[in-house]
């Protein structure tokens, strides 16, 4: 399969150099040492304390480059469209897309550039950390979660599956996999944006009773929408799971509190922001997601 | 009159000081060396660039004293009912409670302490600074608002505004005191816990367009408790009142964010948490104001 792979952070790097075993993969970035660093030495991906080497082809501009089969959006997904834009002469109408970012409603984005029927969403269960341009740590192992909002007419997920299957991962196709993402966005939605505005560690949420009402609030909102969306979700349930998170990660720190403490524009639009876009859509009130989408992004732009 | 005037900051005493003349006034604070400058030296008010020497006696504990016949709170509003605790023998039944305090609701509190018909609430325009202890500047001058929320059945109202102009102050009597601190609290809503959680001046509100939305949600949320309470609001007239103080005072610091730089406690349980009980008692919902107030302790709480 012609796989492009756009983004070579830690997961768009694990993804791309593992793929590029038996297939043929574009790394695609920005970062000019990403390129050089992956072209000459090849991409080393550090698994269970051995290093790995991997050889993508790693290219800055892919306006040379035919149409592919299969591309994968990794970059952070503030710059989504961007990425698509600029590397649109990848995609003709048998492209597939696939984004396993982080949050949720990606499909919004991508439906700008392919059809229905060729979008594909999902979760990555892996996790990986970048330790130095083309050397990345392939962290804990888990399914790649994959499914469609419409039917998968030409039986492409199958396919898929083997393509990435023999090279290591273990995909996951699902009948509903919008229920999938939104299991894993519920916790998310009440951690990252409150840990973010209060840039603090995941434990200080459950410690603290007002910051935990924050984010019983978000949860609680979050739910609602779930619920008019038809989807599944046990508030009960839910609020152990983040329970139970902030006990075996008190010193974690979510991505947004990280950007926030760097001073970095935050992924908060596809967090909190996707909620507010799909309550939208099904009719729901949800202030505290729109109040805390704004805290956000006011305190992003602030020059401190 | 005999009046006991609690919290010797700023204002206390301002109202302390010149009341001192043509009553017999006891100022009330819990630092020693406010009292000992105060009794050795007076209560110097600087006046249009001129100090001034007024001998209020000044007290920390009014255990020896006998019933007053009005009390001026103006401690910090979240010390209130400890510091009218402290000083319960200060009260019997014929004692008047005043509060000039900045913010809502506070009758809630003095009604533990003395029936409907002897609390008075009100606004002062007067503004001062703390120098030293003992030593205060007072700047702006302008009318004291006090009124009551039942009827007025002793006609002290009059008594009080004949003992407190012969001291130089300018009390107007309001038959809706309520209409006017509603008025006050609007501007104050909109701007102090936003500036508190992001620890800003003024005018970065209007600067931003997404701090200005957190603005006029709470705006909003607080002329709709308004007009539940019958009070009047004008949404817009107010949208503009609040950009002209931030064109005015750019870079003005509310109270909340002073306290919150300053790692202190702050008022908002006053001001935007008065709200979300006006709210709750008239059945509103307020949902921006109940996530603003939980934050706002939530960051309080914080070590940082």
């Amino acid at each position: 399969m012609k796989i492009a792979v756009i983004g070579a952070g830690a997961m768009g790097s694990i993804y791309g150099g593992r793929l590029s075993q038996h297939n043929e993969v574009y790394l695609i970035d920005t970062n000019p040492a990403v390129i050089e660093a992956v072209n000459s030495k090849g991409l080393i991906l550090e698994e269970n304390g051995e290093d790995k080497i991997f050889h993508p082809k790693a290219v800055a501009s892919t306006e040379s480059l035919e149409p592919v089969d299969l591309i994968i959006l990794f970059v952070k997904a503030l710059y989504s469209r961007a990425a698509l834009e600029s590397n649109k002469n990848l995609i003709d109408s048998h492209t597939y897309l696939l984004t396993l970012q982080n949050g949720s409603g990606h499909e919004d984005i991508l439906s700008g550039f392919a059809k229905p029927e060729r979008i594909i969403i999902g979760t990555t269960e892996d996790n990986g950390a970048f330790l130095a341009p083309g050397h990345i740590r392939h962290g804990g192992k888990g399914n790649t979660n994959v499914g469609m909002l419409v039917k998968d007419s030409e039986s492409f997920l199958p396919k898929l599956k083997e393509a990435f299957d023999c090279c290591g991962f273990n995909v996951r196709i699902h009948e509903n996999i919008q229920q999938l993402i939104w299991n894993k966005l519920f916790v998310n939605v009440a951690l990252s944006a409150v840990t973010g505005v209060l840039k603090c560690e995941i434990g200080f949420i459950t410690e603290n009773e007002n910051a935990f009402t924050l984010s019983k609030k978000l949860l609680h909102e979050a739910v609602t929408v779930a619920h008019a969306l038809n989807l599944k979700a046990d508030e009960d349930e839910l609020l152990d799971e983040i329970k139970e998170v902030a006990k075996n990660s008190p010193h974690g720190v979510t991505s947004i509190s990280a950007d926030m403490r760097a001073g970095r524009k935050t992924e908060v639009d596809t967090i909190s922001g996707s909620v507010v876009r799909a309550a939208a859509k099904c009719g729901v009130s949800v202030p505290c997601h729109e109040f805390i989408v704004n805290l956000i992004h006011a305190m992003e732009n602030m020059k401190s």
